[in-house]
C-alpha cells in the first residue's frame, strides 16, 4: 500500500522539547512555495497529534508570514488556554534564516472544542448543481504547478479564464462577479479528515483572476476555517466529492478577500471558509 | 472636553518589558464579561501603539479563550515577522489567576501592511437602504447591558424578535433566515478609526436568537475583520453612520458562524467580518 501524498505531506515527527519537524511537499509544491492550504493542513496537524489536545477542530486561522523554502520546518503548537470544553491554541512554523536563526514562516490560532447534539439547522442550503459526472474534469498543465495534480476539480460557474484580456467578469442571476463553483475532491481519492479539509478550504485559485481575467502576483495573507463538520460527518463524507464555491466582498489598494463555502454531497455544510490576499497591482 | 468612553476603554500604560495594562470597562460591560467588541479593539490598540508597528491593519482574528473579569488585564503584542511592506503579529490578553499566575483570556493574531494604490473594485455593493434620518433607532433598556447603550442601532431587517417562542425565522426574496441589517454608530458618535470599527464588527445579536426566536447561552469563540479601508477612508467616514449585516451560514452542534459586511453612507465597503460562536442547547 502506498502512503497518499497528502498524508506523507503531514508528517511531522516529535521532537523531545514538544516541538516536531516537517518537510515541505513536493507533492504540493505552487509557484515559489508550497500550496497554502498544505502549510494550513500542517498548522492543523501540529494541533492534532499534541498529546494535551481536547476534541476537535472549531476554528482556524492561519497566518502566512514569509515564504516557506524547500525543506525541514519546525512546528509548534502550544494550548494558551483549556476549558472545559474548549481549547485555544497558538501555533508557529519556522525556519531557519541565512544565519541558521529561527525565522517564523506562519502563524496560526485554532480552537477545539468537545462538541455536543444541540437543536442545528443549515442557513445556506446547497446550491443546485449537475453531478460530478456529468461536469467535465479540468486538466492543468503538468508543469503548472504540482498541487493542482493532487485535486480533481469539476468546474460549474466561474472557470478559470480562458482569454487574459481584462474582460471584466460579472455574475449572472445576481451572482458575484467573482464566484466560482465546482466539485472537488482529493486526487487520489482520500478519505476526509480535518486536516484534508482545511487543505481544501484554499483550493480556490484567484478571485481576481476570475473577476479582472488579469494574472497579477498574489499571495494569501491570511486564512480562516469554521469547522462546521465534526469526525463523524467527515467519515460519512468519506472519499466523495465536495461541492465548493467562493467569492470576494471587495478587491482595495492590495488586497481582497474571498468567502467560500464547502459542503458534501448529500449536501451538508462541511465548513466555511475566509481569507485576505495581497495583490501587486 | 469629556474622553468618550471608547476612547476611555482603550487606554493601555505601556510597561518597562514591552506588554502594557489595560482596564476592563464599566461602559461596554456585556452580561458576564465586556463586550466582545471591546476586547478585539484593545487587542488591536496594543499592535496600534506598539512602536515597531509598520503600516496600518489589513487583517485581525481575535480568540476568545475565557471570560474576563472586571479589573486589569495585561496586553502583550509581538511581532513575530516584519517584512518589506507586512507585518504579523501574535497578541494576548491575561488576567491573574486565583493564585496569581497570568491566564490568557484572549489570543490575538493580525496583519498591518503599507498599502499602495491599485486597481480596486467592489463585489458587494451596498444594498438599497432607507436613509438612517427614515429608521426608528431602538432604544434597549438600559438595566440589559451596558454597551447596548454605547451604540446607535437603527434596524432595518432582522431585529431583535418581538415574541420568544421558538417561531423559526426565514428569511424573504431569498434572503437568509438569519439576516439582519441596520444603520449603526457609536453613541456619542465618535470619528471612525480601525479599533471602533473593530468593535462594531461585533455588534450583530446572536444570529441564532434571531433564526430561533429562542434565546440559549452563546459566547463568540472567535471573530476576524478583513479590513477594506484605509485610514483615509475611515477619516472621510468621521461620524456618519454605517450600513452593518450579517448572517448565519450553519448551525451545528454548539457552534454557529456568521459573516458581516459594514459600508459607510457613500457606499464604501469598510471591512467584511467573520465568527464563530459557542451556543449551549
Amino acid at each position: 500500500m502506498t502512503t497518499h501524498p497528502f498524508d506523507a505531506a503531514m508528517v511531522l515527527a516529535p521532537q523531545p522539547d514538544g516541538t516536531a519537524i516537517g518537510h515541505s511537499s513536493a507533492a504540493y509544491w505552487n509557484m515559489i512555495g508550497p500550496y497554502g492550504g498544505i502549510t494550513a493542513a500542517a498548522a492543523l496537524t501540529a494541533v492534532m497529534q499534541h498529546p494535551q489536545r481536547l476534541g476537535e477542530p472549531v476554528s482556524l486561522t492561519v497566518n502566512y508570514a514569509g515564504p516557506m523554502a524547500e525543506g525541514a520546518y519546525r512546528a509548534s503548537a502550544r494550548p494558551a488556554r483549556t476549558n472545559r470544553s474548549t481549547q485555544h491554541w497558538i501555533i508557529e512554523l519556522s525556519q531557519p534564516d541565512a544565519a541558521g536563526q529561527p525565522q517564523v514562516v506562519t502563524t496560526a490560532t485554532a480552537v477545539t472544542a468537545a462538541r455536543r447534539p444541540t437543536w442545528s439547522a443549515s442557513d445556506t442550503p446547497m446550491p443546485a448543481a449537475p453531478a460530478p459526472a456529468d461536469v467535465p474534469r479540468v486538466h492543468p498543465p503538468a508543469n503548472l504547478a504540482a498541487w493542482l495534480q493532487r485535486y480533481e476539480m469539476r468546474p460549474i460557474i466561474g472557470p478559470v479564464p480562458e482569454r487574459w484580456e481584462g474582460q471584466a467578469h460579472h455574475g449572472e442571476n445576481g451572482e458575484h462577479g467573482s464566484l466560482s463553483r465546482l466539485w472537488l475532491r482529493d486526487d487520489p481519492p482520500r478519505a476526509l479528515d480535518f486536516c484534508a479539509l482545511a487543505a481544501l478550504a484554499d483550493v480556490f485559485f484567484p478571485r481576481l483572476w476570475l473577476r479582472r481575467a488579469t494574472r497579477v502576483p498574489v499571495g494569501t495573507v491570511s486564512m480562516t476555517v469554521y469547522f462546521h463538520a465534526d469526525g463523524r460527518l467527515l467519515k460519512d463524507t468519506g472519499e466523495g466529492f465536495l461541492l465548493a464555491e467562493a467569492h470576494a466582498h471587495a478587491f482595495r489598494n492590495g488586497f481582497f478577500d474571498q468567502t467560500g463555502l464547502l459542503w458534501n454531497e448529500a449536501g451538508m455544510l462541511l465548513c466555511s471558509t475566509h481569507q485576505v490576499v495581497y495583490y501587486k497591482e
